[in-house]
């Protein structure tokens, strides 16, 4: 028998030690022949666009380089498998794939929206009584995913964001005048990641002053008073906002475009902050946007990420051996402190177009700021340094190109 | 006798390494009485907001800290001197900071603004007939001082822009569609450090496969036509431009704040660049703004870098200690490869107010990358990494708080 995999969504530094995992712990079965790599996630199948992985991937070196690159190292996309009712040919074409290369088990890492197709192609192959397991591997910088502590991925992400955001009070301390920074957070209508920021406060920083997530309502009146109110207090305020708080219809916030899942790209709300900022208090204003790097800077990712990410990606592999298809891999969580969790299959379809919000308990009662109760969840997934493999003092990289080109 | 040193203009990565290069050399003198830290520059001498640093900097860990903590634990300014003739008061009061405190010997880290007051005020000294010691310590991360081979800040502004830009090319390529992402890049007038991310091409990538520098004239057009080819030949084009090019008349850059050196802080090249591609390709664009973590990333800050700039604080006392005044300490390159620099004094003077543009000998034919001949250059100042002292999975960092509050 063999095997696929792919890999879907936006990318995070995780995902290709969850690619790992699944490689290395194939490996280890004597029955399981060629490993496939689907190129740009389930599409891939559909298109029959398939890389063998034993021969991508070869050396120790090889491995090495894989766990420290950033992004989807077989590409990504963003499909939306349709219901069987509104295109029936769209399965069979998966299924003509499957067979032909006699793929026994598919493992697709990837978000919530990778979970419904998990979840519809499992049911399918149920119904036409096809063994062909299917088992959802998570990631999303996001954390958004329902019935997991956390998804591999987020804590790298966490880590940037906390390092970069300590780095950025640093800076905007220096002169002698007062200011505000504003740092735009991804987590689209999750607030995870913004709220990671308060980490700084388990170092003893003051900063994030100010952090507005999306599962509070935002008031442009009340955040007004906030920064006025922290401006007294403190001479460079640093307010953490997720991009996914909205303005209501005191202003729009500025999108970008809609992706195959409909979702938009949300952007823009540190700089229309920043000029509302500036037009109510004569300071020096900035708002900084860590865009992408969020998601690919794994020269400062977690190693309990990194590690943690391997090993759901060797379980997704023995989850399906076992028989198990339709699930997701999924952490729980059995202590903070030693931090230990267990990794375990749940059902897909639970995961499948939900998503999972920051939990109102952590909010203070102001709702612009995360209490120190968070902290115990937050601290052990930024845990540790990767040790970097460097080259010309920088990172080297596994090359998408060597398998996408 | 007592000494003092201030830091000044925009933060780096190495200004602090600089700070502790000479609190340690002075350490070692036994007639230095007590370190003055000059706050916020040189206002900390004019408003007389002196601390002191053998108090404030006082075991080897806080050594450790202050080389690892990003932008200026003295605070900074923006402080233009006048000439004498404008405001001879100015001149006085400094003057009876430095008498009060017995201050025989001022360090001023700083650009060329800060050469500019370096400059003057020694020279003030020698016309007063009096026994002060005025020397600069080079920084900035746009490495435009004239007369030094590079600045300390640089090398490790240059390996974040590098390693990030990297990363940014490994996450735009994860789709099947076509894109442009436009990086913008920090260096002012100068296109030092946006030509920097040439390094990557030493690891054998193929980003940025644009670059853009203020040293030559940009022409829409051409940048369109430019762009228009590299969509051809690659399917997710990166493109680095420095936040001092032009449009000219076809676009306004957006203008944000003037400082007191009457600067404009240029800001928003990227996203103009990103409007003009969308509008002209229908394709994915999206611009990415480094911003001021350009600056303060120390987290991935380079050690050759900040043992540099260590040693070039050391170098300053012991200058002022020969008899030295009115001058800037710059490095000579004596070779590439073994690297080998070696750090002299030169005249602040030749350096004040002046900037150093990037050589055109180093740019493309088309005028739009940078030649590998550039390569052992830039290489040298990206190597080796910092031992990071970490807490709570985060860098630790010398509180400016502690001299500051």
């Amino acid at each position: 028998m063999n095997i696929a995999v792919a890999q879907s969504g936006g990318p995070t530094c995780a995902i290709n030690a969850s690619l790992l995992g699944v490689i290395k712990e194939a490996l280890k079965v004597p029955h399981i022949g060629t490993i496939y790599g689907s190129v740009n996630g389930i599409e891939g199948i559909i298109n029959d666009h398939l890389v063998d992985l034993k021969t991508a991937i070869r050396t120790n070196e090889d491995m090495e380089l894989l766990r420290q690159t950033p992004s989807t190292v077989l590409g990504s996309c963003r499909y939306k498998l349709p219901e069987e009712s509104e295109n029936a040919d769209v399965y069979k074409t998966i299924t003509e794939c499957f067979d032909r290369h006699d793929i026994k088990a598919f493992f697709y890492i990837g978000g919530n929206d990778s979970m419904d197709t998990v979840n519809k192609l499992s049911k399918y192959f149920k119904k036409i009584k096809k063994d062909i397991k299917v088992i959802g591997v998570p990631k999303t910088i996001d954390n958004d995913l329902c019935e997991t502590d956390h998804t591999p991925g987020f804590g790298s992400a966490a880590k940037y964001v906390a390092t970069s955001v300590q780095e950025i009070a640093r800076d905007s301390s220096v002169y002698s005048i007062k200011s505000v920074t504003i740092v735009e957070i991804m987590g689209r209508h999750a607030g995870w990641l913004a709220a990671s920021s308060c980490a700084l406060h388990a170092n003893g920083e003051e900063a994030p002053h100010l952090i507005y997530l999306p599962e509070c309502e935002f008031s442009i009146d009340r955040f007004l008073r906030d920064v006025g109110e922290k401006l007294e207090q403190y001479k460079a305020v640093i307010v953490v906002v997720s991009e996914g708080i909205t303005l209501g219809n005191a202003a729009e916030t500025e999108v970008h475009q809609a992706d195959g899942f409909g979702h938009l790209a949300l952007s823009g709300i540190g700089k229309q902050l920043e000029k509302i900022v500036a037009e109510r208090f004569s300071i020096k204003v900035r708002s900084i946007e860590l865009n992408v790097m969020q998601r690919c800077a794994s020269h400062i990712s977690s190693r309990t990420d990194i590690n943690e990410a391997e090993k759901i990606g060797s379980a997704a592999v023995v989850a399906a051996l076992n028989g198990e298809t339709g699930k997701m891999m999924a952490f729980r969580r059995i202590l903070d402190m030693p931090y230990t969790v267990v990794i375990e299959p749940i059902d897909a379809e639970k995961v499948a177009n939900k998503e999972r919000f920051f939990p109102k308990k952590w909010i203070n009662y102001d709702q612009n700021n995360v209490k120190d109760e968070a902290l115990p969840y937050f601290l052990p997934l930024i845990q540790g340094e990767q040790i970097i493999k460097m080259q010309n003092g920088l990172p080297v990289h596994y090359k998408v190109g060597n398998i996408l080109d």
